[in-house]
């Protein structure tokens, strides 16, 4: 099962086999790596070298990997024994952009970043924002589903994506969707393959929707003395009928420890939210906002101006950085019904105690998803396993409370036994009859997701 | 193939066999009836019947046609020889609100229209809004994929869609999705079940996503002298970050009727346009569509109070009905790139003339999908198949002008032929090899949506 030199010489992009595949490529942020060498990395410059590549792989009875910025969570792009790494980071090109039609065509390895700087030129943006959004790629995006701050008024990767240019595991391009903003015909194949973590084909190119920029935007945040008051002022900003941008909200050590990678000499409190309206109500709905907050906690600040909303915003982004100075990260990723939100971080700090793990907890409280961060410190070789026991927990705990184990990473591998725990055996099984039938001979990302 | 009498005592719901099947269960609102009789026609009291109605079939050799309230365009109801009809609408109870997690649990049988009422009692709404909302049922919604007046700014049926329960070919149960905001585990079964027109299993329950009602809801109506400029002022609209709830056009001869039905002397105009903006920035957006407006005509109406907004609604509500006054008529679907709106309707023009057919537009100019409507007078037999003809034409148009061939009423027995042309062979391959996967031996729904 090794590459014959004549194949890689069919390929534009550049091919490596073995030993000479840098060590990055088995992996992804989640440092998870399987075991065993891949067997060859393909860096595809084109369309042509992807479908060459899927054929070749099959040929030789090796394994597709896709891989992207390699910027996932849940080692989805983890890449082992047997495998055919393909790189599609190249395809890079933003091939149309309608500012009329507010849609834009693009390569898989185009960033967000990139997509939405375009479109800013166009007056429109790209909404969907994962924190990554300046290094993943938008094919990796589509196949994780990626969420981001936006989502609460925004949607989901998948509520931008019109179309996809997918190849399929016999090699044929397959061209998914519509340019339009409506269209029912056929199933709905564009959202199958939007969330299917590699398991289904190999995304080359998206149509996808763009929006005006907003018209105005303001920023407000709130100190609250616990983490009840902030979740039951969080739902009472939507119980008014305010659509926030966003909906922020960090625990008492996040906040902590993000005041003090920024250096600032912040207030401390029990828990921290911030929220950003946007549109043509913006200032009526940060004022509803306000004042709602205030019906919580007396310290609520507004951001008026875009330094003030920065330095207010700043706090949320230095959490993860933050944490990351005191070992390394389990970043999870649960959702909750809104409803749930306290319950779950009450929770969360049990389940810390109780494993003696730091877990430092925030995320999109405007969707009820958390980012439950377990640090594992370098230098305690028992932490870690004590670090997965609490993962599993929290999972647990999403479940009890009627939510899932993730809301915008991905199952990957790290996550694939707690699957059917969710959904159960008749889904399992209806998936799997999917995948079979596009991929009979499980060609792609085998042991993932599923 | 005959329901033997024992398997008809098993059911809680009514059950009948061959000539006591009324004739209406034969075919939709599309008009469209196969040859030959039904088998039997399941009246749904519960799951437990669904599941045995499915399974009944199946041993029987039976294919399964499942039926909400039979309002559905495209002919997915329509029921010929060898079927098994299985009417779901008796399954209609709200089985949970859950104000604070913005969702609801509803059977397939309820009406977007029960479910939206029991939700402003709640200060929500059920955003998904299809002319049909007071009769058809939720489920048949979901199989279609149904859209609206609503849906340039809060999206289609699926968008609403967070979870399913379907019944699969074997009997089984499956869940799908979720009661959260977010959630990606997993292939997203609930987007594949959500407009598969009843080919891949029975869907008899959901769980929905609800909204706030709009804090406030202004409607501005403008006359113009044609539909280019008409056009034109729709996408300017647009351009101007405005998001309205609804953005309606009809042309010269829609309107005419429109007025006339409601017995009203409006003014004649070349096109009409009705617009609604809602939420906390309602006013200005208001105040922005009407100064746009005002750019293309001098004739812009805004209605600010209930009366008068609803006033300028019922024009838009009055066109369809007006049209069935001249005969039967055949309700397309096409959507078109926003700016190919006015090229897509002048052409449409052309097409009734070189066909001498009467065919009259009108439709959702924020989503560029356009409803032309073929009139077909009873008392011309060659007029028929001259529509039918002038229908092919106006699909062509749309794939042409980079459409769609349906925006909202699904595939059905009546669109099949022009599927591959617009999606290709690949994409009928993949959809082909999911619905045996699903469903190996053909007994949804044969002969309909691929």
């Amino acid at each position: 099962m090794t590459l014959p030199t004549t194949a890689m010489r069919a390929f534009t992009g550049t091919v490596l086999r073995g030993k000479d595949i840098p060590a990055a490529y088995r992996t992804d942020r989640s440092g998870y790596a399987p075991t065993g060498e891949p067997e060859a990395l393909v860096l595809a410059a084109n369309v042509d070298d992807v479908r060459r590549a899927v054929t070749t792989a099959a040929e030789a009875g090796m394994s597709v990997v896709v891989r992207g910025a390699g910027s996932g969570l849940a080692g989805g792009a983890a890449a082992g024994a047997g495998s055919l790494i393909l790189d599609v980071s190249g395809l890079n090109r933003i091939l149309e952009l309608a500012p009329a039609d507010e849609l834009a065509v693009v390569e898989a390895g185009v960033s967000a970043a990139a997509l939405d700087a375009e479109a800013n030129r166009h007056g429109l943006c790209y909404a969907p924002d994962p924190a990554s959004i300046a290094i993943s790629t938008i094919g990796g995006n589509i196949a994780t589903n990626a969420g981001g701050l936006r989502c609460v008024k925004y949607g989901v990767t998948g509520d931008a994506v019109l179309g996809l240019d997918v190849v399929l595991a016999d090699g044929q391009l397959l061209h998914t969707g519509r340019r339009t903003a409506k269209g029912v015909a056929g199933l709905d194949l564009t959202s199958l393959f939007t969330g299917s973590e590699g398991i289904l084909g190999v995304i080359v190119a998206a149509t996808l929707r763009l929006r005006p920029v907003p018209i105005d935007t303001i920023t407000v945040a709130a100190y609250f003395d616990e983490v009840e008051p902030a979740a039951a002022a969080c739902a009472a900003v939507l119980a008014a009928r305010v659509r926030p941008a966003m909906l922020e909200l960090l625990d008492e050590s996040s906040l902590r420890e993000a005041q003090d990678l920024l250096g600032v000499r912040g207030e401390s409190a029990g828990a921290f939210v911030v929220a950003q309206t946007d549109g043509f109500g913006a200032r009526a709905e940060a004022d509803l906002v306000a004042k709602t907050f205030g019906e919580f906690t007396s310290r609520v600040r507004v951001g008026d101006d875009p330094e003030a909303a920065g330095e207010l915003l700043a706090v949320r982004r230095a959490a993860l950085p933050a944490l990351e100075r005191h070992g390394r990260v389990l970043i999870e990723d649960i959702v909750v019904p809104r409803s749930q939100i306290a319950a779950a971080v009450r929770r969360i700090t049990e389940i810390a105690a109780g494993y003696h793990s730091r877990i430092n907890t925030f995320g999109h409280a405007g969707d009820g998803n958390l980012h439950p961060i377990i640090v594992v410190p370098r230098d305690d070789a028992r932490a870690y396993p004590r670090a997965v026991a609490a993962a599993d927990e929290i999972f647990a705990t999403a479940l009890e409370l009627g939510g899932t184990i993730t809301g915008e990473h991905g199952v990957g591998v790290l996550k694939r036994a707690w699957l059917e725990r969710e959904q159960g055996p008749a889904a399992l099984r209806t998936q799997q009859a999917i995948r079979r039938a596009l991929d009979p001979n499980g060609l792609f990302n085998p042991g993932k997701a599923l």
